[in-house]
């Protein structure tokens, strides 16, 4: 392969970050990868996956000489640790970040951007419920979509990054911050939104029913569980990042269940058939989509 | 193998009964296989599949000196199909059915009961998201639990009964009707409900946002899709029959769905945070289990 970036920085080697080290030396398109993690006794952690070609603790120290910086942090760290690399930043180097909710993005990097750098905010639609350094994986990528939001940079410095991402194994896709977090907060936080809340509900249930829940958990329940172990202060921020669209779609899927609940109470068995029928559908187009 | 039983009728060829003949045979544990469904033109199908010793289309006739009769069909199908076989059953036969709900079992099929059999309900927690005689596979039932109700039934009938589903890889555990209905509620009727409410704010979007949802399904949306995408006759009938259960954990549901909703509207970060980090303990607590 073709080197695309003679140095790769990414900051926060958490299941996202270390992903993007594995899969950036699975592709043979750096240089050199830097990693960065402000994690308690995290670097012998980081030394011991072999996961980076260098491991440097601070941020600003990280970012020096690096062609692309990837901030793989949490939402709601964005703001600050932007306004302390920036600065320290080459000119010409391209900046970006893993972020779930873009507006919030926009709003908090915005202000510490400077003219030097090219600001290339962007999202790979991957994950799974694991979270740290160990969970990462060099195929979590593959055939998956991941968002660039091209802003005002040049189009070649555009598609130079998608030629990067796509050798991760992932296919490139252009959108408006709007948009995306419209999309994800129907895709993405509010099922994780309602996994959490049901899991919620069955950890407050009385002692011997919540056993038996555990253990009959087969039956549809695990499913919620999965996705409602994903890292807590990751998915904090992204509800307080992505409110008004996240409450938004909470607000039609609550009309939508009290539509349910009524039709259950007065046993109108025909709606919910013809629901049930509908949704089948949605099914067969995302496995017809290649996303199954 | 010892034959458990000589003479096993399946009453519903769908994910279920075909299951449950597909794993039988692997057992070796019946004599003969007696396949019945009313389904059109089913007989072809389920002759070409070979999943059974032989295909009676007459529900009554199929019964015939049988000594295990399993009624694998909706549940809201279970009253009219117990009225017209019972009588048609031989002497000392057992008698089981597969429906989720089983105060509604109770209810339909109670008056119908002769005393020349024995009456044990059941319900193997197992299933996809497939459905019909296709979607039958031999390994369903392995390592998940599968419930009986024994009511009055001798104990040494239902011991024999609990060696047979165990033959078929499940394990067996013993339950009253109103607990089973109240655990299926929370860890299968609800999830599905959500999930069929989700997928269904989706169908509802407009055309490009629709299609959208479709592509980026992968961050979460798509586990719900595989969920709302199981039969909606079955389905259908699980929540007019568990109603009453079903409401009241939605009501919970609901409640605590309410508390997020106004967490996220007032920013209130660690109210979010606290409720995640306390459901991962479910997921494992379920890994713990082995019913990941």
């Amino acid at each position: 392969m073709t080197i695309l970036y003679n140095k790769v920085t990414i900051i926060g080697l958490g299941l996202i970050g270390a992903s993007i080290a594995l899969a950036t030396r699975r592709a043979g398109v750096a240089g050199h990868i830097t990693g960065c993690d402000s994690g308690d006794n995290i670097a012998d952690e980081i030394a011991s996956l072999d996961l980076v070609d260098s491991f440097v603790a601070d941020a600003g120290d990280a970012v020096n000489d690096a062609d692309l910086v990837i901030m793989a942090v949490p939402v709601g760290a964005l703001g600050a640790l932007s306004a302390a690399i920036i600065p320290k930043m080459k000119p010409g180097a391209v900046l970006t970040d893993t972020g779930s909710t873009k507006r919030s993005v926009m709003r908090d990097v915005a202000p510490n951007i400077a003219p030097h750098i090219h600001w290339l905010p962007s999202h790979p639609i991957a994950g799974t419920e694991r979270s740290g350094p160990s969970a990462g994986h060099a195929t979590l990528f593959d055939e998956r979509y991941w968002i660039i939001l091209p802003l005002d940079v040049p189009t070649d410095v555009v598609d130079h990054f998608a030629s990067y991402i796509e050798a991760l194994g992932s296919i490139s896709e252009r959108m408006e911050p709007d948009y995306h977090d419209k999309v994800l907060a129907l895709t993405s936080h509010l099922p994780h939104l309602i996994a959490y809340t049901i899991v919620g509900t069955a950890v407050d249930l009385e002692g011997q029913l919540k056993n038996d829940v555990i253990r009959f958990s087969a039956s549809g329940f695990r499913d919620f569980t999965r996705i409602a172990a994903s890292d807590p202060v990751m998915w904090r921020d992204v509800f307080l990042n992505n409110d008004e669209a996240v409450l938004e779609m909470l607000q039609r899927f609550s009309e939508d269940l009290s539509f349910l609940q009524r039709a259950i109470r007065w046993q109108e068995g025909d709606k919910l058939e013809e629901l049930f029928t509908r949704t089948r559908e949605i099914r067969r187009s995302i496995i017809d989509a290649g996303q199954s």
